[in-house]
């Protein structure tokens, strides 16, 4: 991860001083590093012959780097279509330098991502990040049209954090894979757990933004709630919620008319239905599936951080 | 350039109808489709042996097209940051359908650009467009750095226009040429050739927007002089002003403190100095300049036809 660290800093680099300004203060800000850790592992995993050598590391490395780039790219495009103002503890880019400046920083780096996936000369990777690139885009826009329908149906949520999150998941564990020369099997079951641990955080993420302890999350609770976002707790409890909490519901994430202790009466609707646990069970299905996924691939280290990953995804939806 | 069209109809395609409802939009609104003709042509003149056959103009097309997608999403952005309401005579799509949705589709449409790219199998391709991506948004962000400062020197605003359009014009054409085969002296003409024609365009856009005439245009007047934006002429007339002349500069492009009458005293100035004149011979100066970065390409319709088009543009800036 050093090296991937070395070639993220050294890439956000231009003659334009706010660009690195900009990026680096999302990618100081201490994000899990989940992504490029998969790419890592995933390429470390195959067993393939020609893995180990230098060129191979580096390849792998820049391809680590070009996923992080995307993820932070879309980070910030997020924060200025949620207009949020805090991140990870942190004032937003956009709060601090403008939406104008984060759209563009964001466009900056994803472009640099595909720069670096160029270098690798690898074409099957540049297919499947850019077809990965495009379906995230179209995750970010069902979310925007499900927002506020606290009525959708669970698969129109799951097709939303698929897109949004466990595609990027799935094509950075596949795309390592594939970097390294890994065979089809190897490479089908590392996109696999990706996109099954990619399912599991999000809705862990969606289910704890509800939950009642800040720190778990490192970030406010009630975030998803204020911006009337269709997640899935909000859905469980409306689904088995009589007229007047369906009533409540409309109100709140459907019409964004929220008044003091909407947030508590929120939660305690979710409390009464369970909906809180029941989605972290969901969680955890999924995450123990993405670890189910690697039983066919041979031991390693890096095959053990895949399934402790799948183990912390799993712990956190408790 | 119907197949480029029908590349462009087709990939914008997705299951969420927004995306090419919002797309559509722009695409239908009547742009020039320069670039693309540009990678078109490009790719005609260079003689190549293999650049006939069926597979060749395929890969021609949808690197066009690619390079439309690419240009699409700069104007969805581009005017989401600029807050405008009106493209092209039409509503913009942000006015219409928001800034989230106009973000979120640029980036859709970002990633098909990709997509189509790595179809052609062509790395030297991907790697101009990735850094050509890359460079355009450090011009957008210069852009950004010197607007409301009509005392910046001549060479930040070239950089601008390099970054923000000149370089998509000479990656388009230049593109064309490596997908065809071209050897090196041909594409590095083509290059020369669409770096100096976005120069022209550029200058002369900047010009017309303070000129009388609207429909020269096909935009609003007065636009730039409402966003601040400093450009050849601002900077011509402000060069050459007297000490309450660069103070009017310095409240109405400097501080945006506008008032009624203003505009048409920026166009007084600037008739003072013969600023606009001045943009368009310097305008002319590049158009005839892209020309001539011909001279050594065999004959053919595609030549004649970027021939034109280096004429078309110094046509515009009389």
């Amino acid at each position: 991860m050093a090296s991937v660290n070395a070639i993220i800093v050294e890439r956000m680099q231009s003659d334009i001083d706010l660009i690195p300004t900009l990026a680096g203060h999302l990618v100081a800000s201490g994000g899990k590093r989940i992504r490029p850790m998969l790419t890592l592992a995933g390429a470390m995993t195959t067993g393939a012959k020609n893995a180990e050598t230098e060129e191979a590391q580096l390849n792998a490395a820049k391809l680590a780097a070009a996923v992080e780039f995307i993820h932070t790219a879309t980070l910030l495009h997020d924060d200025v279509i949620d207009e949020s103002n805090m991140r990870r503890g942190q004032e937003t880019a956009n709060a601090i330098w403008g939406n104008e400046a984060s759209v563009l920083v964001g466009d900056f780096l994803f472009a640099r991502a595909f720069e670096l996936m160029v270098e690798t000369g690898n074409l099957a990777v540049l297919d499947r990040l850019s077809k990965a690139s495009a379906r995230i885009t179209e995750g970010e826009i069902e979310q925007m049209l499900i927002a506020g329908k606290p009525d959708t149906d669970i698969d129109a949520y799951l097709s939303v954090i698929i897109g949004k999150t466990a595609e990027l998941f799935a094509a950075a564990s596949e795309t390592g894979g594939l970097i390294a020369g890994g065979d089809d099997a190897v490479v089908a079951s590392l996109k696999d757990y990706g996109m099954a641990l990619g399912v599991a955080f999000q809705i862990t993420d969606d289910a704890l933004d509800y939950a009642a302890d800040e720190t778990r999350l490192g970030k406010t609770v009630g975030d998803d709630f204020a911006e009337g976002k269709t997640t899935l707790p909000v859905m469980m409890a409306f689904l088995q919620g009589d007229a007047e909490e369906k009533a409540f519901w409309q109100r709140t994430i459907g019409a964004g008319d929220l008044r003091d202790g909407d947030l508590a009466e929120a939660q305690r609707l979710m409390a009464k239905y369970d909906a809180i646990e029941q989605s972290l069970a969901e969680a955890r299905k999924h995450a123990e599936q993405a670890g189910q996924c690697l039983a066919a691939l041979p031991s390693s280290p890096a095959k053990d951080a895949l399934i402790e990953t799948a183990a912390f995804a799993a712990s956190r939806a408790v």
